[in-house]
């Protein structure tokens, strides 16, 4: 996954973009980047690792301009390499272009080919740099219609930034797989993956950019244009309100908060068990378990306790040292667990390993009964929008029923919302998800993995 | 502040000193260190930052030996500078010698002059050089009888370790200020400042070091002595339970979490007010406000969201970076908070300026009225035992009533606990706490700063 | 300029290409890579600055393979940064591929723009990234006749060096205007700019890579092939005997350090001068002014001692840095000098800014005569062919008469060899020489800067 | 070995020092500090490495104030660690000092011993820690007194700096061992080890500081005074001339390069052999094989040649980088050697080895004859005064007769000079040098290792 931020008209552009990528770094935590541009040229700097320690103050001085793009990347596709980290700037027949994308294209192996047989070469393992071929060709076209004609070829999730040395463009895919909004602070357009970024520096949400918008900021202002594809129906990932997005954060519309205490609600009622306290796997399970308990009149209690000294278990790449993550991220509170039935409320099992392990710290530390609710429907199916989610092989869902997932965490019950109560809230009109990790429904033709 | 960790007998030493490091990571923040002992020589490797950031494989391996002392260090007395790093490692008559100190020397000044008035020249800005210096002289007498008698001419907070080649020391001081825990794993006994460093790495609690107490781990065992000196009371800061510790440890025998939940409650029964939901000035004020809710009967809601790619407020050293923290650290959740009577929970004001900051953002967030809570008395004192605290001027509550405190935060209504009510809880037989940085009452002289 | 390495058919490659590029260090210090085939995949390391400090030995465990090329980098084209940095690896239609290129193309801009208007991308300004684009194109022809098919639309200066997962192929252009050579070493082959990459490793020197020779090493050995394009003459660079080359090396069938005596010996014979001793502007006038000291029967002294813990100042890039570079470098030793009639002979004078320096430093140091002798004739024209020369208006010589530059800088005398005398060596049949940058006669059509 | 050099009374201080160091970096590789005063207070910035990748513009700029010291380092005690880095900053009874050390106590372990007893501690292994502990005794003294009576106390070589807030002090052991100069430039003064280092800045020489001179410079002016210790005679240090300071310095008021030139002028006359050419092993033997190459009448030729991007073989620390920077660093010029016999000429031989790789070399590029002369007598005995030269056992001429060591390198001839032949030159009156590392006869007393 991936978190993008753009500045358009203001003195310290890349300071603003900086500030929004510290803001958008749940998003991605591998590698981040900033293109500016002044008007003449288009600068850049990357590095691998957290935003607050790739950029200092001397880098920030390399990085004058009005206009910038940011990014923050966890590696979906490509691997952790530093040619993999965004914005990627090319050089064509027009001049410098930079581009930061946090999306995946399902048919970039395709696309990647048929470049290739026509003589493309390829520097990256990022599907974004297919974009980059699509958009390089007919350059005797406007950047515009190039633009929309790359669109119109790719299939998958893109919710795209562009720099030009004196224009910023935002694309969303006709899907609106990803959030992408639009702020404003006096005189200057910021646009970001999430509303948080916008708050951090005090910029007031304008409005989304819509699923199929193209939005082109330059000296004559913003002017928006809509892609002629048209799906027969949105696919907003609702993982992003179950896991990916801030809390804090308003997405398609909602509060991301709220919609975590509502599933732990609708889990509640659609789950109940009887138990002495509610905790969650902390921080990702915070507002449901707060739901859950509120709705079943139970004790919310921070059972487990996180050390944030370390990053999320979901995000970190490497399965050796996941499995030592959690002994070094999550400690027990034994005098609140002992002899006490617990309802643990998380937002998703992936393997059933970690899960695992934290029901076997729970049990060590004296729980009674051991009630795992989940405030999402099982992951059976691997995401191909975005989300880093490993093969179907790996999801313990994809194999075993919810009995035997139950039994291979060690838990006294386990319960998931279902695919219908996932969507207790009303939608708007014409609105629609994508839950293919849940029902392996795909809004677009996929190789599944 | 600092955590402190001493591992004797393993043959990873360094390395389950390294993990006990990590666990104490919230203890100490600006520099790290760890030196291991084989039998023959004393090694050490410090640096500026995270223990995460200053320990590679590379560096580990450097670290060989079947005994360690490691530190994690806020700066409380000296410069951030490198050479105020801990473990500190001195050459003597009698050979090398290795400390790791947690505490703060109150004659520490006095001290210093008289030995630099004997010829004594000192290198660090640190307190704990002091007792070096103190420990080097007499050297025809035991080590023993060397730390016992240094112990005798300082005053003030330490809990100590020390590493010879093949010793491990453990002192804690007559008032027992700071916490200092024994654990066991197998053949290896293990020192740390909290409960929550043994059980990463699994080892049973054994028991505290008592105040007064000194261990000596060596090849012979392990071994119990008492300082001769036995103040009237103890000490035991009570600040640890309020706001240091990390919630999932045991210290001075009680569970953290559950005396804030306790402080919480107290709060919420004493200190009541009209209000549709609590919210937590997050992290440390969540247990305490999980306690006010449920004893008020009001939901628990995290109104505020906070950024955990950046450091603790009050760990902060740079006044300028705090100022800017806050908004870079929390973000209030609008539709939590909107034309809400919010109780806001958090464990103590200092300055009162961050948390002006607080109730401002939560007015712009649509909060209707705003009772601060605060989970201790007034903080009217500066520590001088080890707790960066600021001196009284800065301290609001030193001059301010808590009208005025409430007026210049900007809140509807602000409620502190009594000293009184500090104590709901049992006190075991001849315990006593430090309270002075709310009362005044140092236990022992000091010069007001 | 460049300096490139390449070893096929060694368990340590990526070893001995280290080495040889730490022999080559002096064709480039602004950054170096390497690149390893190991029959599977491709793997890459580039760093700025010197080979020492960029080629860690963590580095190097992650450069496995029997296969490897490597660069090292003097900007000649394209800005100062690691995007720039060679090999350059590029995935196209049939895998991967890396580059490593010495020399300069002079159609580059003219190719870059027709690739451009054709869709291509570029994520350098280097011009090898043209080669790669000509490369990729028409994929289904074999690499070898694509690598001939790029060859022909390229003008200018390359000595190559491609790498496959399982191959490896060295190309020299028609004119030969760079070195490389090939040398032996059990099994293994090696390739180099220069000889004493080959000495480094104890490999024994088999031929050169012919002007327009393509070798290609893999599975079934090496096999030679030639480019069909044959110059009406050969160009053999010059100016890698007066300046580029180690004098330990063989180039072009020459000991380099034996020309620069001879060429010593000629300015003697030629342009000699009443004196007291011969001193040299080290390191790259020793040899000459060695010659020039022994034809004449004058003393031989160094009389301007050089700091080596700084760069070369004509591969610096900084003009701010080079000026007090000077000072830096170089200082005089005055008891050699102090009422002499000092013969001083360097290599080359660029801008005459330096020599002017040099001229002060020694009539400071006491010298009461100074007459300067270059060992070529003056450098009149920028080279388009890989050396980095500043432009025609930089150029002292462009727009001064000997007399005006001998006024400028602030000599007695001084003389250069005449474009005749620099041929005072046999040549072999058929052999030519590029002398452009004396004389403007450029073998292909440049555009002149 | 060690270079040290401070300035008094500039706004540029620590520049001019850092360019000192740089200039005298030949001294010692290892690590560099600097610490200036402001007449407030001292600061300090110590790295381990070269001088120019220590300092950056960031650190200069933490570096403020009028006066300054700087030091770089090669281990002659002590590890290889920061902590051993030097200035070494003390803080004792009467505030802060800074110290800068070149040379080497040889009472350091008698004295470190009787301090421990007393009482004191050490953190580093260098003896100059020695110095500031007898400086720190009886404070109620003055400093000037104080370090007149510490001198006193210790044995062996040292030329000091010390830097107070607003103060710098020169010390030269009385038998002035090591080199130390006075500068002046405006009203700065500027204090060297060597006279290149005033050249660097544009200083004028004003005079050595005499042996047993302490100076102090402070707000009023420049004083001097004279250590009353008077030893019956002087030892400057001869291997200085031969080896150590750079050939542009003038050091004990001669010329090191004319020194150079002579031995090897008396090499020639004293030890001749028929020869064809004359190579000097690069860079120490050069100035020597000029002298002999001039006085033989025999052509001096760069027969190897030094790749110049590794550092000095006898300066290098770890004996398995040395044995292959032979080759990293030498590469012989076959069309010079081949078929001839050759004088190589060297500054010394040490343990041998190092010699015999490049007879080897030479050998194999085709020399018929190699005589080896060296400007020198036979190295027999370990230095105690600050050169780092191994123990008795690893020097091959303590154990071996010329021709022994003849055979062992492989050399058909090998001639040193005499110690009579080392003093070709007139001494000034009273003069005397130590010549202990070729006479075993050590003007104080030591413990042989």
């Amino acid at each position: 996954m991936c978190g993008i931020v753009g500045v358009y008209n203001s003195e310290e552009a890349a300071n603003l973009v900086y500030l929004g990528l510290y803001a958008l770094q749940h998003r991605g935590q591998e590698s981040a980047g900033i293109a500016t541009g002044d008007g003449k040229q288009i600068r850049q700097f990357r590095g691998m690792g957290l935003v607050a320690d790739i950029f200092s103050e001397d880098v920030m001085k390399k990085l004058p301009g009005h206009c910038a793009i940011g990014h923050t990347r966890y590696a979906t596709s490509g691997e952790t390499v530093l040619c993999n980290a965004q914005p990627f700037v090319m050089n064509y027949a027009k001049g410098w272009l930079a581009i930061a994308h946090n999306g995946n294209l399902t048919n970039a192996t395709k696309l990647r080919k048929e470049l290739e047989a026509g003589g493309s070469i390829f520097q990256s393992s990022m599907d974004s740099e297919v974009f980059m071929h699509l958009i390089a060709n007919e350059p005797e076209r406007s950047l515009k219609d190039r633009i929309i004609s790359a669109c119109q070829d790719v299939e998958g999730a893109y919710s795209l930034l562009f720099l030009g040395e004196d224009l910023m463009i935002a694309v969303r895919d006709p899907y609106g797989w990803r959030p992408l909004v639009i702020g404003k602070k006096g005189d200057t357009y910021v646009v970001a993956s999430e509303t948080c970024a916008l708050d951090l520096f005090g910029a007031t949400f304008e409005r989304a950019v819509e699923p199929g918008e193209v939005i082109i900021w330059n000296k004559e202002g913003m002017k928006s244009y809509m892609l002629p594809t048209k799906p027969a129906r949105r696919a907003q990932c609702v993982f992003e309100y179950i896991y990916f997005a801030r809390p804090d954060s308003d997405v398609f519309g909602r509060n991301v908060y709220q919609m975590r205490v509502g599933y732990g609600k609708e889990l509640a009622k659609k789950h109940p068990t009887k138990a002495d306290i509610v905790i969650p796997v902390p921080d990702s399970g915070v507002p449901a378990a707060i739901g859950y308990a509120a709705e079943a009149g139970l004790p919310f209690q921070m059972g487990l306790i996180r050390n944030h000294y370390v990053g999320r278990t979901f995000i970190e790449p490497q399965q050796s040292i996941r499995n030592f993550g959690v002994k070094l991220k999550l400690n027990p509170v034994r005098e609140i667990l002992k002899d006490k039935r617990v309802v643990v409320v998380d937002d998703s099992i992936v393997r059933g390993t970690t899960c695992k392990k934290i029901v076997g710290m729970l049990r060590r530390a004296g729980a009674k009964e051991i009630h795992m609710r989940i405030s999402a429907p099982p992951t059976k199916w691997p995401c191909y929008y975005g989300i880093d989610t490993p093969t179907r092989e790996e999801l313990i869902a994809a194999s075993h029923s919810i009995e035997e997932t139950c039994k291979f965490i060690g838990a006294d019950s386990l319960e998931y919302l279902t695919e219908d109560e996932l969507f207790w809230f009303d939608k708007k009109p014409g609105e629609w998800f994508c839950d293919a990790c849940f029902t392996g429904n795909y809004p677009t033709p996929v190789d599944i993995k």
